[in-house]
């Protein structure tokens, strides 16, 4: 253990600066080859972070057994989160204090969040990741990759829209070319970046004169929204992804018949912008337990959990895998209940609930909690009432895991404005459910911090698992949305959109969807669509305005509500505090 | 050597499969930090392609005496190209094979290219540059990186623009924001991408509701145009790009008062984004001699070149470097010799005007030649007659190379349809003009095929360089465009568009602008503005109209014609025919 949490304090230090400190402790190279048992040809160096060679290792340890797996999820959360990523490094330099060969497989974060309000993922104080400004700006390009390959579809799909429309049947077919007819009122894909730019949500293309394309309604999206990025979090391996990237719905012809990324002969040269991605990067927490990162963010809107590949390889070099399924369990556990863990045969130990005195608060009505503004006063000071009436909304979600049979433990992500008081009615209002529950100061102390939840998560380890999806597959799109609506949302129904209908009703006399999962989008900040309602809201009906298909994925994704796949960036956003010491290349300001 | 370049013959092999054969011998991280001298940490791995450290070797080498600098240059090329960069590498293996400390410092291709019609830029047959796939497929990032930066304020533009849409100036204070009163009529950015998207060309944002934006009209040009890529081109080191990026004027205020990136307080976060592009690439030659590669291509619409930096570093770890300046001489040549030696104080022993028997004949009035289209007879049957009238364009460009005090020599780049008649014209047209003349057969042969190429360098190379600027610092834009226009593209004079006069005048009068370097835009596929006109085009004059500013790089760009800062992608595009193998992750269809 290199580098001692006591040494920085994290109400004095700034989360980079607590980074910055533990990376001098960083290993090289090939003191993890030594440490993980690789063999040298199955680390990839890229500056400080390796890739892992997946195929390799997979192939070597094949007949090695899994580890034990645990998931982290949480409560609803204030739009400042709660801090689950900050739990799941606690929770691994916990296990690692124990002495436990524990590791963590995480998802990347996006540039979106990043560079607006809500910051990095890394977890923060001293539970926290490195090397910090490579994990928060691009790490070992994958966000990139991604984004390049899928906006490759869409300059493939406008500029033959164009040759379509300045050349006869004729002069294409001097280029090889047949007509696809593309209905440029019906296209599937937008464009993507990985930044919040909501100006480009709603966008006209194709202006100027015939070479310059053909005017078209467009829009950008969050490059971690991108179906690439649901693929890379579902492929097995390469062959896999190739497979699934030529199956991409692009647009459709006048006719209504999808027209995929192969009709544009577009498929082998995204594969080919998207072969670097299908390794894990070696990433690890302050207290030097590895960490593999795969895949992006955004439960909400995407599928939001790291991948497939980097959980399969994890359990292999590994006892403990600690992952995260992003937002709440209404929304990220459910998909890595229902989608993740059915398709990867993988099967969960324990789920880590995640709560804050804080947003139980929020749950019990505090006043509304907004990034960049001073909590108001409920937060700071002691409040039992909040938090006793805040618990429906941590009960609600004790139940969903329930369900699931997979064994749930409930942490207390300790603040230190937090009292006594209110940790202590959280544990007796959990004993109460029959759950075991933890408080943990990671945060403050790191792994030693996290002694009482690494205990709590290695008890309930000892329990069997009794993990089940909620619905079979043969259950068609409309009834699957209602049972989640019903029995994870806590709706009284589901309401369709004539549009919405129409398209469910499509894909389910439809065989070719028969084995599609069904990938819910809807806000993370209420059980329901609406964000502003908190606890457990009663007495709603849950609104699919439509209903997005992935084919290449082949994911269908009901909307629910108002949901944007491009968020916003606020008006204090965090660039405006990023900046880079000329002298060394170090980065301040992330968090 | 361990390479055998007479191992695959290129008239049967593509590219891409010779780069792969080649690769198998590619030397190790550790070879290289041995090969090259290096201490341990100044080699950066990334997984094949490790980056130098840039100011580390500076540092400990800069008591050092600088090699010999040797430019490749061009005739105006076909729209097919004329191979330069085979020549810039041939001749780096032949200076190789000779027994010389050679390496090469050239630029990263841009995706535009590399998925469209022309092809990457990694050289050609023999005579290639490895590993081709991380080259040709974004290599360590730096365009993702530029890409992220450029966007990055963008956003800031247009999420600052909505916010002060929405907000009264109180509220705005609040946020620690005063209001800019961004003119939405007057924006100097646009967005980038890395591909030839002509439907992004111009377009209209901010659709829907006031969260989303307000519109504006807008446009996407390619990554490499990006004014952060020319301040990769010509920064001195971190430090200096960090203040370029700060001067950015990304629009303007009603008053016309121009707003940078430090406005909008996001010059820190880009400068975040971009701390890893400091450092160029080290790619080798297939016959294993390094290549430092930094910064992009299109020195028709930007500077086009490698960067300052990898020439630096190239003159102190080679005894010759050869380098390149971007499409033919009146273009890439002109920046090179006026601009960038300028600013660096490196000064050119040698410059190779690169001809083919194809580009010549075109000149002397052959037909069209077009991508992915059979060349016509005359370019694959000797024709004596087209060679000679067309050698008017090389006597040209060897005229625009003796202004410049640089020793000139002319290199055929010979393709096996050429005949010994037609290389022999060439000779004895050049021998006329009292230049060295090389015939090559590089592609063919690697090194070994080039020694003749070699030799003739090699003795010009103990020439002494007369380099000096075409103008003086203290000549006004005008007068500057017009010297550029008359003496070095044969025009008559130079036509200004009421509002490019207007601008003109104005940076003119303004003692800020005063150091600025000027960065000309124009075709790369005539000496005129005209792509269609061949030779030396006589009794034209150069139409100005626009001028471009880019403060952080400190650049005026005339813009001479209707040239475009995103290219269109053909019909027939590269992407159709690249694919990855499953197995391996080698890609194919590169060329």
């Amino acid at each position: 253990m290199p580098y001692n949490p006591r040494s920085m304090d994290p109400t004095k230090y700034k989360d980079w600066e607590i980074a910055q400190e533990a990376e001098k402790y960083l290993p090289s190279v090939e003191e993890w080859v030594e440490k993980l048992g690789l063999e040298k040809d199955e680390l990839i160096p890229y500056g400080k972070t390796p890739k892992l060679n997946f195929l390799k290792i997979m192939n070597r340890l094949k007949d090695k057994p899994d580890g034990k797996y645990i998931e982290v999820t949480a409560i609803t959360p204030t739009p400042l989160g709660e801090g689950k990523t900050t739990v799941s490094m606690g929770l691994i330099q916990g296990l690692g204090v124990k002495g436990k060969n524990v590791g963590g497989a995480l998802r990347q974060p996006s540039g979106g969040p990043t560079m607006n309000v809500k910051g990095t993922a890394a977890g923060g104080g001293n539970a926290l990741l490195i090397p910090m400004t490579e994990f928060s700006l691009g790490l070992t390009g994958d966000i990139n990759d991604i984004t390049n390959a899928h906006n490759l579809a869409m300059v493939a799909l406008t500029s033959r829209y164009q040759h379509e429309c300045n050349y006869t049947d004729e002069e294409l077919a001097k280029r090889g070319l047949r007509r696809l007819d593309i209905d440029p009122k019906n296209v599937e894909m937008g464009w993507v970046m990985d930044f919040a730019a909501q100006a480009l949500r709603n966008i006209i293309i194709g202006l100027g004169g015939k070479k310059d394309g053909y005017p078209m309604q467009s829009r950008f999206g969050i490059s971690v929204s991108s179906e690439l990025m649901a693929i890379l979090a579902v492929s097995r391996d390469l062959a896999d992804m190739r497979e699934r990237i030529g199956k991409i719905t692009v647009a459709y012809d006048r006719t209504g018949k999808p027209i995929t990324t192969s009709d544009l002969d577009v498929a082998g040269a995204m594969t080919a912008w998207m072969r670097n991605t299908i390794n894990p990067t070696l990433c690890y927490s302050v207290e030097g337990q590895p960490v593999l990162i795969h895949a992006g963010p955004f439960a909400n809107i995407a599928i939001g959990q790291n991948s497939i590949i980097s959980d399969r390889l994890g359990l292999k070099l590994f006892d403990y895998v600690v992952t995260e399924s992003g937002f709440a369990a209404d929304i990220g556990f459910e998909k890595f209940w229902n989608v993740k863990c059915r398709l990867s045969g993988n099967i969960p130990n324990v789920s880590v609930i995640v709560a804050t005195i804080r947003a139980l608060k929020m749950h019990g009505g505090g006043p509304a909690v907004a990034p960049g503004r001073p909590l108001p006063a409920e937060y700071t000071e002691e409040n039992l009432g909040l938090v006793e009436k805040g618990f429906e909304n941590l009960r609600h979600m004790i139940g969903i895991v329930k369900k699931s049979g997979i064994v749930p433990v409930v942490c207390i992500n300790a603040f230190y404005t937090d009292t006594k008081a209110e940790h202590d009615l959280v544990r007796r209002l959990c004993e109460e459910e029959g759950v075991r529950c933890a408080v943990s100061n990671h945060w403050m102390y790191g792994g030693e911090g996290a002694a009482e939840l690494a205990d709590v998560v290695l008890d309930a380890c000892n329990e069997p698992s009794n993990y089940k999806p909620l619905y079979p597959l043969e259950m068609p799109l409309r009834q699957r949305v209602e049972m989640i609506a019903k029995e994870v949302y806590g709706a009284d129904g589901v309401s369709w959109s004539p549009v919405a209908e129409a398209k469910a009703k499509k894909f389910e006399a439809d065989p070719q969807f028969a084995d599609f999962q069904t990938m819910m989008v809807k806000t993370h900040l209420s059980l329901s669509h609406d964000p502003t309602l908190k606890g457990v809201p009663k007495g709603w009906v849950l609104p699919i305005r439509d209903v997005l298909v992935y084919s290449g994925a082949k994911f269908l994704c009901p909307m629910a509500g108002d949901i944007s796949l491009m968020p916003g960036t606020a008006s204090d956003p965090a660039y405006r505090r990023i900046d880079v010491d000329v002298n060394t290349g170090e980065v301040s300001g992330l968090f």
